[in-house]
Parts: C-alpha cells; structure tokens; sequence
C-alpha cells in the first residue's frame, strides 16, 4: 500500500477524532456539534450569532439547525444586543455553561493525552508544521506558480 | 486569544485544505469529491462499489450522490464483477483516467510543496505524531482511565 499523502493523514485524523468525541459526547446525549458549539460562545459576554459560522468554519445552513437544537435543550438563548438591535447575541444559559465545561474538559483531557504521548519537543514541532502548511495554503503557492 | 488545541489545529488546516483542492478544482469545472473519488478508483483493475465507502471515509449517501455525478459525466462505469455476480464494480473511462491524472498532480504538488518548505525531517516528525495520536485514539487511551 502506498504511504499516505499529508492531506489523506489530515483527513483521517480529523476523521477519527470527530469520531471519538461523538463517541464520547454521546455519553451525555450530546455531540461534537452540540460542544464545539459551546465551547464557541463567550460565556461572559455572548457571541454575535452571525460571527459564530466564520469562527467555527461552519456553513450557515447547519450552524442554525445546530443553534435551534441548542435551544430546544435549552442551553443558549438568543437576546437583542444591547449595541445594535438589528444584531443578535448568543448567550449560555446557566446548564449551557455546565455543558460547556464538560466539553471543555474533554478536549483538555485529549490535547494533554497527546502532549504526554509525544512530549513537548514533537508538540512544538507539530504546531510549527502545521503552520507553515497553512501559510503555504493561506500564501497560495502551491498552485501558482 | 488562546492558542488552538490539537484539534482545532487539524479541523482548520483539514478544512483550508479542501477549499484549496476545490478552488483548483473548479478551474476544471470539478469538485474535491470528485477527484477524491477518482484516486480512490483502481485505474487498472476497477474497485467494489461497497469498498469505496470505508475507502473514503465517506457515507453511502453521499458517496452515491458523487458517484452518479461522475457516471453522468461518463468518468467511471459500473459493471458486474466477473468473480461475484452480485457485487458492482467501478471503472474509470478513458475520461475518467486522464481526470484521475490531473487530480494526482494536485495531490503530488500540494505535499511536494510542503515537504520542500518544511524539509525531511519535520516531514518525518510530522507523520509519527499524526500515527501516534491515531493510536492513542485507536487504543481508546484518552476519556477511558
């Protein structure tokens, strides 16, 4: 079999780690969505609802499914804000807040499980890697030339 | 702002990735899928329609979908398996070999492009951490202890 291409690795492991949160999420009914979702939102300050799909790399079409579940399950709600009332702030509410840091301890939990795996030396390295890669994608020199 | 987790890392740089496979796409009038699709097709000996799936990481419907999509535009055919009456095997046409080739300089130049910016070593480092999260996921070391 032929070793795998950098965007195949990437592909697969986002693959499987989307998978592995799922699982986990389902523990507590929930999904990666659901916590990505929380962890998203300031819990102090609110989040515009319209600067949410750009921060999450989400289309708008399943970021609003996503929200009208959050607040089905009544952890977000959504308020005029009080600086523009054509906007609209996404704020937690207080069993949101609770999710949150349930998903918060999950992805702690994961990126220290690999820093203890790999050590800092590689983490570094790793963090440097992938940024260059994105500078190569951001810098379009791959194509362009 | 806080530094990324190792996640968020591999979702964004995932997802950069595939905006810039389809923006080179779309100069051929094609889609990621779609060439993702032809490099996963056998050019000489055809693949099981059933082992594209788990191949691609894909859902069957979804896969469907590109499939039909691509049958439409006459890049693969379907056709019996001589070995196994009742299992469908996918071809590449002519058309569809050439387009593979084009999706495979992609490929080639996106990684050849990285290895070049970040040299051997870093290219090695990367790929043994990416295997040793996907074990760490495997063995189910990170939410179980």
């Amino acid at each position: 079999m032929e070793k795998k291409t950098i965007d195949q690795l990437l592909r697969s492991t986002w693959q499987a780690i989307a998978r592995m949160y799922n699982e986990e999420a389902s523990k507590y009914e929930s999904t990666m969505a659901t916590g990505f979702t929380l962890l998203s939102i300031d819990p102090k300050k609110g989040t515009p609802s319209t600067s949410l799909g750009p921060k999450m790399g989400m289309e708008a079409t399943s970021l609003s499914r996503t929200l009208k579940t959050l607040e089905e399950k009544k952890l977000i709600e959504r308020r005029a804000n009080p600086n523009d009332g054509r906007s609209v702030l996404i704020y937690l509410t207080e069993r949101g807040k609770v999710n949150r840091d349930v998903s918060r301890v999950a992805v702690l939990k994961f990126n220290q499980a690999i820093k203890d795996d790999i050590g800092e030396e590689a983490f570094e390295n790793f963090h440097n890697t992938i940024e260059k890669i994105n500078n190569l994608i951001k810098n379009k020199k791959v194509f362009n030339f």
